[in-house]
Formats: C-alpha cells, structure tokens, sequence
C-alpha cells in the first residue's frame, strides 16, 4: 500500500512549484474579523485551533492541500497507525498512536497482538500507582511513598516531566494536594542529581528508572548515584533497588531483574519523543496524580489523533504542518516559537523543541539520499507573558521573521485569582495573548522608524476552556501529529536519530583511554579530561 | 569623542567587504591540536575563552580585527562606561558596567558621583541581607525570615533567577545551606502565583518587589495577590506589606512609602536585563547565599569587563562577537545556541535569550534608519548532557547550520560524585562536551547518508575550574559585553525596548473597552475576554 522509500521528494511536487509561483500575502491586508471565525477548526480534546493570522489564503490552503494529496499524508499516516514499518531506517513500525486508542485496525506481530501489550502495560501502571496510594505497597521500611523521582533523559525526562508541570495545579485543584511530589533527574552532571536528591528521604521516596535500551549512560549512573546515597544513610532494613521501578523493554538489562521493586515495558515501536502517554510518562504522572487523570489524558489524545484523520480541511494537525512547510520552504523563515500562556506549561516548550528538532532535523529523504530543501526549524520558547518582557522586542522589531504557536485557556487552572483594575489576572492574561496576536499581525505605522512595527508576522492560536488532563492529551498529540504530517511532507523519517551517535561514539573513545584526533585530545586536557 | 548617531553602518565598513570576499573556510580542515592551544584567551574571572572551533583563520581574525576598529569598538565602549549617552533613542548614559567597579575615571552627572550612588545601594542591601541573616530584621509576627520571593518579570526576573539557581550548590557547598530559600513570581498568569505560594508560611517569608518604573503590570497585580493571600490566613498582628521591600527607581510610586519593610534603589541607566548586578538581582542574591557571595560574583564580572577593554588579540568578549557578526553577515547562520554543561546553568540560556534578542533584535540603526543586513540572531539553549537527548540531532545533521556557545567547568559544584565503569560522573560530563565539540567540527564520513555527520559546525567553549560565584559574575559579563560590541558592529541601539510598547497599548485597549480593530476584538472573544 505504501512503500515510504518510494515516496516522492517534496521539491518534485507539483503544488510545491505552485505554491513557489504565488505571491505571499499580507496578513495585515487579509485579517478580519470574518477570517478569525472562519480560519478556526476543531482540534480534538476540546481545542481549537485558529490559523487566522498565518500567511495563506484560501487560494494557498488549497494548494496545500493538494501538496498533502501529493504527498499522500493521509495514506502515510493510516499505514502508519496499522503497523506498516514506517520508521524505515531502523525497520520499526510506529506505534504511538495506540497507546492511547485504536484508530484503525489492530496491529499484530506474529500472532501478538500490540494494542493488547500496551493496554497490559498501561492497566499493570495503574494497578501499581492505586496500591502504593493506598499503602499496599511501601518502602522497603514499610513506610509510604510520598515522593516519586524519574531517573531518564530525553524523551524519558522532557515530555514527562513537561506534563507533569502541566499537571500539577489541575491536581492540586480537583483532590487538594498532589499524591505523590514528582522530582526529575537527567544530566550526568552529578550536579543534577544532588540537587534533586538534596535532603531527601530515601524511606519514603520510590525512583522510576526510564531507559528503552536499559544501557542510557546518564540513568544508569544517576541510578547507582542513587542507590550509593540511600546507602550512606545506613536505615536498618532499607533495600534502595526496593523502591526502584524500571521502564524499559521486555529485552534490555533492567527487565525481569528481581532485585526492583517492578518493572513495565514498552517496545522498539514507541520512540523516546513519543513516548510519553506510554508507561515512560504514565509511572510517574500515575503515581503524582492519579492513573485517572493519566488515563483522560490519553483519551484526550486520541481525540486529537482521531482528529488528525479528517479531511485536510477539517485537520488541525494537517493545516498547522502544511502553512508551517510553506512559511519554511517558500516564505524562507527558519525558526519557530512556541508560545503558551499558561505558566503550567512551563517547560511544554522544552519538550515540543525535542519532539520537533530531533525528528525532522534530517538532511536525507527515506531513501537515504540528501535532501536540497530546508527541513526542521529551530524550536524555541517560554511562557507568556514572560518572554513579552524578554525576547518579543526580537520577534516584532528583529530583521528576521519567526512564525509564532500561540496557546491559551479562558480559564486558570488553579482557581486563585485576584481582580485588580476591573479585571482578573486571568482576563489581563488572555488580553495580552489577544493583544501579541494583533500586534504580531497588524504593526502599527510611526513615522518614527525605531517606533515602526512592520507586523505581517505569522502567529497561530491553539485554544481551550482550561488545561485539564484532556486538554494537555490532545495538545501533545496535535503537535507529534503535526511534526509527523511535516516528515511525510519533507519526505524524511522523523523516527530515527542517527544524529545523536557519533558523539556517543566520541565519549566512549575519551572515557576509554583510545587515541583521539589531536585536536580532540586539546579539548579533552582543556576540560581536565585527559592528562596533559 | 563619540556621537552614535554619526557612526558608521555595518556593511558600509571595508572590513566588511573583505571578510566577504575571502572564502569561508572548513573547520575540519583548520583544526589541529596547536590551534587549540593558540585560540584561547583569558575570558577574566579564571574564565578562558577559546574559539579553535570556529570559522576562523589568522587572516580572517585580522579583517575581523580591523571591522572592530572601523566600528571604534574600544572607544565607544570606552564612551559608554564613562557615561557618554551611548542609549541614544532614551537620551541615557548606560552604566551597569559601574556597578561591579570602575574602569575609567568616575562617572558624574550634576555633581552627583553615579558610581557612589550605586556603591550606597549595594552597601545597603549588603547590611539589610546581614540584619535579616542575623535575625536583626524580621516579619511583622517576629519571626525569621526563611524564604525570600522575588516579584519582578522580565530582566527583573531572568537574570536573577538564573544567577539564584547557579549559585545554590555553591552556597550548600561552602555553608551547608542556602540562608533563605530563594523563589520566583513573573507572569500574570494566577496560576504562577499559586504555585509559588502554595502552602507558603507567611510570617517568614519576605518578598521583594523589583519594578523600575514602579508600573509593571504583572508586578503591581502579583505583588496584590501575594498581599490577598497573607490576609487570608488571618494571623495576629501580620501586616503583609512590612514582609515587602522593593527595588525600583528614586521617582517611582513605590519608592519612600513607609508602607513596606524597606526600599532599594537603582536608575534609569540600568536597562533591566543588565541589571543582574544592581539591587534588582543583588536584595534576592543577597538574602539567599549571604551578601559575600554577591560581592564575589560583582568581582567577576569586573574582571571580564576590565578584559574586555583589551586590544582584540586578548579581549575574549571582542572576539566573540566578532565572530559570531561573522556567522551571521557572512555565512548567514541566523540562530546561536547556548549549552552549558552544567546543570546549574540551566535557566543561564533563557537570560542570554532576554539579553542577546533584546538589545540586539533591532531594524534600524542609531540615526533611526532601517538597516539592509541581518543584526541579532535567535539564542536558544538548554543544559548539556540533557540537549544532546533532545535538539542535537538537528545541530549535527539539520540543513541549517547552528553555531554553539558550550560553556563547561573541570569540576562540578556540590562535591558529590561517583564513580561508575573507572570515571566520575564529572568526567563523562566533561567527555561528552569534548567529544560534541569534535564531533560537530569534525564531522564523520559514511557511506550511508544517514549516519554521514557533514562536520564543520562551528562552536566556542568558556571553561574554567569550577562555578563559582566569580567565574559566574564573568560568564555573565563576557555575554553581557559581547552583546554590546555587537550592538556597535552593527550600529544599533542594543539598550533600548520599542518593540514591547505596542502589546502594551493594545492589551490596555482591550482591557479599557476601547474600540479595537475587528480582528483583534474576535480574538479577544475567542479567549474570553470580551463579550461575543
């Protein structure tokens, strides 16, 4: 059905050479009120979408939608969620999407059926989290958890804990006070990790050890940091691997050891980006907050990837990564910010900037060949109204244009707001969201050029009543579905990282005592590393 | 001596011309172990700076060296510490350099000795850090005081809380503990607030409210939220504004009321992302690590400003920006990120981002004319190892080519280490941040396209022992200088804000309920805060 190396390379599509031959809009010219309601599409989990203020006409959205025709998106993205091995460099298929939900038919490997697997995993991390709440299971000492630490980096480390960020105040909200405090270690820097571990009880703190390979060396040297600090308080019967769980797959060292307290799986099919409405995220957002509000976030984002299969202009996800291609390939702007207003979602940018630029960051097509068009952009950002006191004198005065992924919500999440001048935090809040996006869009004429602001900067609008579990299911999904539509555009394979090895490859060469180029060899006495 | 408004534009220098005509040569063909040692400069404060990794020749620094002399880098920087007003578009004197030591002859203005001024405040907040430390100074009830918060946004917020998190390791490390715990309200966002107060203990707990003009917006309605929430406890004899000093301007209408516990003082020639140094980061600093540890780190940053008045062969600050104009003019590399191997650095790169896409994210020129080259680039960043789980890929095998700020210490900061397979976890750190350097200049060839790593990806390190509060006040003066120097090559204003007036006025439209375009009244509807 499809065959991702045969795939078409996205300078031999038709409608891109269309799109090339079209002049790019005003969007200060096109932006009325009208388009606001108009350019505005549901995007699952009760969001919106708004591409009101990006730089197409309904002339150019119809050439991008032929460009996803061409380029088969939404063939690609079916064959994907049935089990083809789209993921072709490494030979895997790409599963994500059914650890929330099936969205087409079920997906079996030689009689095994996955979405069984997942659903195995994902009720056995539910089951763990309700016994330890209720005090079924304790530390080694027999006291009860009250402080839940991951130990994992990359995708094991950004996405979850970017939720779990998001999550907190909904929690505190809806039962009063977290279940259980969520902490984070990743570095190798064993700054890291004796910051968090600063003061904590080893009794009452249970340790989740995320690692697909089981062979990650920032986890499993933060793990042992771990273990040698719980030792150095000398507890009569503390065991520190009793209060470990392990997240990694069926094959790896960590699994089926019984020194850990447990342990749940994944597969090669749910890559570490992808990765966190799988038991990488679920462990730990379960044990914080309750497996009910892990579970609401997973079917808010099934909403949004069953969203993602609509028509192209009923598709959110679709649209968002069709406009960002063109203002990438043909408008030429190479980085792109993301937005929220929402403090919750803090590090929601962190996370977006892994999931974006670790996939499409790719310089060959699927075929293994260099590819003669930009692909990724940088990704970068921090909340509003923040970075409007930081760096927007950039984005609405700089030389260079950066398309703008606005977020918001009506509401607060936490329930405390104060009214100040005839209005709520919240309303001056959403009223500087509302304000950026004209600015952005609009300018404003002075005749003194300093004061000029040209405006005809693109911004989008994703929107919500309030950041519930659903609503952060279906945002997180709404952007890995964007990020994949842009590699079926680009033709590139968003679910490999080749990128990353070669410094692996270096590192060992250093801690190893091999020979090194000389150069390197400078940079490593330089850093204390090796002898002079 | 110096008039900015008669000064040159960039690409009308002859340097500039030539740097473009000669090719632009490849890193991994220059790099050896000599030029390692060779391209290595004093950075000030134990920081050595070294750009054997960029795209560089001898004869390429020369042309850089005379662009620097065309531009009168070294004379305008003497103009602007010697309170010439170099912040043309506000008619300021920028002095921030004065605040941590005097480079030149003093700086008066009517009589009045500035550098006096500033030693007073610094003085002041010195001897209040100390009463509050010894119990001298206390909450209304009594009490110690044992958590400080500031209030502040922007530059206000930024720098301080990047400085706060990088010196908390220190400060365990040399006392035991921080003296005060050290947290941060921004956004207007209720839900910061919140999560900040949540469960706080209002008898000891002091607030510091930093707003120069004494008008923020997200200051004035925190700072009212904070006092909301300390009546709603209802204890005996607690007046919440006596828990409050505030760091702000002599004029400001917060300034001289006896209402709060005390008041500190900074100028209009402290622009707010240069105001780490003031009061604005010194009354937070202060209060948490004592005020020996802010007067060590206002020591570091005097010698990074004093290496900054070197000729450019040893002015570290000079070179980089110098190089870095290069990138972006020249090869047209239109973002830079920052990746400091050092955990405790983790928010440093979202100040850099205030303090680079601010001051030089500018259209037009100091006469106020629009300039035909790009100025300042996107900066962006997170903590090595974390980034290379996360962005790398695209930095090694994206299109775009991404220069690096890596930033590394021989030694990590809270003396608690392992060791795991015969290294510590500080030297794998320390072996990855070489073995990225390595490995994105000199790229790897493979037959398979996938893995093929095209090299030549220019980068620079900052290194030094280990983070301490000198070595710290030096990182943050070399960016701080090179920002500025870079400001001169391109003949911009790197000290004024424009670009954040208009959201401003829009925002108090909207919340006026004045007439607004359409556009921006349905957008306003859409997030609810207009009646539809």
């Amino acid at each position: 059905m499809i065959d991702p190396r045969a795939a078409r390379n996205f300078d031999q599509c038709e409608a891109y050479s269309n799109l090339r031959k079209m002049n790019a809009p005003r969007i200060s010219q096109l932006l009325t009120a009208e388009r606001v309601h108009v350019f505005d599409v549901d995007a699952g989990g009760g969001l919106r979408f708004n591409y009101a203020a990006r730089p197409v006409t309904a002339e150019s959205l119809e050439r991008l939608s032929d460009l996803c025709t061409e380029q088969r998106l939404a063939e690609q993205f079916k064959a994907l969620y049935e089990g083809y091995v789209m993921n072709v460099g490494e030979e895997r298929k790409v599963l994500h999407h059914l650890l929330r939900g099936r969205l087409g038919s079920s997906v079996s490997e030689e009689g095994r059926d996955i979405g069984a697997f997942y659903r195995e995993q994902t009720d056995r991390v539910a089951a763990f989290a309700r016994s330890v709440h209720e005090g079924r299971i304790t530390g080694s000492t027999g006291k009860p958890f009250r402080t839940v630490v991951q130990i994992g980096i990359g995708g094991s480390d950004l996405g979850p804990r970017a939720l779990a960020l998001a999550l907190e105040g909904h929690a505190v909200t809806r039962h009063g006070h977290s279940r259980l405090q969520a902490r984070f270690i990743s570095n190798v820097d064993p700054d890291d990790a004796a910051t968090q571990l600063y003061g904590f009880d080893p009794e009452t703190t249970v340790f989740v050890l995320v690692s697909k390979s089981g062979t990650t060396q920032e986890t499993l040297t933060n793990e042992k940091f771990a273990v040698e600090l719980m030792e150095r308080y000398e507890i009569a019967g503390l065991v520190p691997r009793k209060h470990m769980v392990c997240v990694t797959s069926e094959s790896s060292p960590l699994a089926h050891s019984s020194d850990y307290l447990d342990a749940f799986f994944i597969d090669d099919y749910i890559g570490g980006r992808y990765s966190a409405t799988s038991p990488v995220g679920g462990v730990v957002l379960s044990l914080a907050f309750g497996p009910e509000i892990f579970e609401e976030l997973l079917s808010g984002a099934h909403e949004a990837d069953s969203a993602a299969t609509r028509p192209f202009a009923e598709n959110a996800a679709m649209i968002d990564a069709a406009i960002g291609v063109y203002e990438r390939n043909v408008l030429g702007y190479p980085t792109t910010a993301v937005l929220p207003y929402s403090n919750a979602l803090q590090r929601f940018p962190a996370h977006l900037q892994q999931l974006d630029m670790e996939s499409n960051g790719k310089r060959v097509n699927r075929r293994g060949e260099p590819v003669a068009y930009p692909t990724g952009p940088v990704v970068f950002g921090e909340p509003g109204t923040n970075g409007q006191h930081s760096f927007y004198q950039l984005l609405h005065q700089g030389t260079d244009v950066v398309p703008l992924q606005f977020i918001g919500f009506r509401e607060c999440q936490r329930e405390e707001d104060i009214e100040v001048d005839g209005s709520t935090n919240q309303t001056k809040l959403n009223a500087n969201l509302a304000a950026q996006i004209g600015a952005f869009a609009l300018g404003q004429e002075n005749s003194d050029a300093n004061r000029h602001f040209p405006g005809n900067r693109p911004s989008s609008l994703i929107y919500g009543e309030s950041l519930t579990p659903r609503a952060l299911g279906a945002l997180l999904a709404h952007f890995e579905n964007k990020v994949m539509f842009q590699g079926f555009l680009w033709n590139i394979n968003s679910f490999d990282q080749e990128g990353v090895q070669l410094g692996k490859v270096l590192t060992k060469s250093i801690l190893g005592g091999e020979e090194l180029h000389p150069a390197l060899r400078s940079y490593a006495q330089l850093l204390g590393v090796r002898e002079e």
